[in-house]
């Protein structure tokens, strides 16, 4: 249980095009006819002062080094844990969020090899050590998750296969060292299959 | 000695009407006059990642959590010591850095009582253990600094006298801990007086 009251932290992790947003969506309709009143929301950019970081670091313009990049992250993190779900989770409330920590250990720490102790030391410093009661990675291949993607793609998308496959190893490290917390789903499968397996996962968190 | 080659790293440090824009100023024109070719930088704000990010940062309007107010100081500092201070340094020249390191111990670390010890836990994993050959710390009494200052009070000078009462404890603690590092001049002299001072403790730093 994570040490903010009754509230349950459930985060979404995985690779653009793994259909993080439709399994979000679905969880949402799928919790709200459960009765429960759950809070979707997102990182970079849920809060206020995350939207201007996310703008920051998603302009392909930028000249950002790697360290900027994880600070910048660390302090949208910060903002939202914060001000977004340590409030609901208060509340008694289920926070559904895309991305949270393990998307800077995958991409940062394992992919961009700033080092997985290094970003989970950030990750501590931003989040006080709010970590996630459940987190559902969408796990696809690399060149399978890009095609799927229709518009076009920004500064990190941009990065080559091979930066996609270490992110991929770096979510599928975190599933086997923390296998309590986190489920790994396939994404290939098709949507309904994919759905019913969150649904349950999430079902078994509520239940215990 | 920084770990950074064979420039020097001399930052000052002090509260907002205490002078350091003066100094920063005098001492450039004595490095240059002495044959040197020093570099003047300041945070946050000296690259252009980092003056996007003072502009949030100073933006009375913004609604930021301490714990991202200082992980956006970091993100401005691991950026401007990546591309401005350590290339300066590799190429052996003096770099000049209106605040630095302290500046956060002592606004955030100690006066916002965030605490020194995780403040310079963030500072280490922003600059990488970049610590300063010379810090001037320009000492002077809050109500004789905010006096001084003419134009209109941004978000942090609108902090009572309190806050800036505890800056200055901050800023002494530091003195107190790294004398070997840190000189304390006193900015209630005339100006003339704290350059000679300024002045001195830079020529003891470059014989050294």
């Amino acid at each position: 249980m994570n040490n903010c009251g009754i509230g349950k932290l459930i985060t979404l992790e995985g690779p653009e095009g793994a259909g993080k947003t439709t399994q979000s969506e679905a969880l949402l309709q799928w919790l709200v006819k459960a009765g429960y009143n759950p809070v979707v929301t997102r990182e970079p950019g849920g809060t206020d002062l995350g939207r201007r970081i996310r703008h920051m670091l998603l302009d392909a313009g930028s000249d950002i080094t790697d360290k900027a990049e994880i600070l910048l992250y660390a302090a949208d993190r910060a903002q939202h844990v914060e001000k977004v779900i340590i409030p609901a989770l208060r509340q008694g409330r289920i926070v559904l969020c895309d991305r949270y920590i393990d998307s800077t250990t995958a991409y940062q720490g394992y992919a961009r090899g700033l080092g997985t102790e290094f970003v989970e030391q950030v990750n501590r410093i931003a989040t006080g050590g709010l970590v996630p009661d459940l987190t559902l990675i969408y796990d696809i291949p690399p060149d399978k998750g890009i095609a799927r993607k229709k518009s076009s793609l920004d500064r990190l998308e941009q990065e080559d296969l091979e930066f996609h496959r270490l992110v991929r190893e770096g979510y599928l490290m975190i599933a086997r060292r923390e296998p309590s917390r986190v489920k790994v789903i396939n994404a290939l499968n098709d949507i309904e299959t994919v759905t019913r397996e969150s649904v349950e996962a999430v079902k078994t968190l509520l239940r215990g």
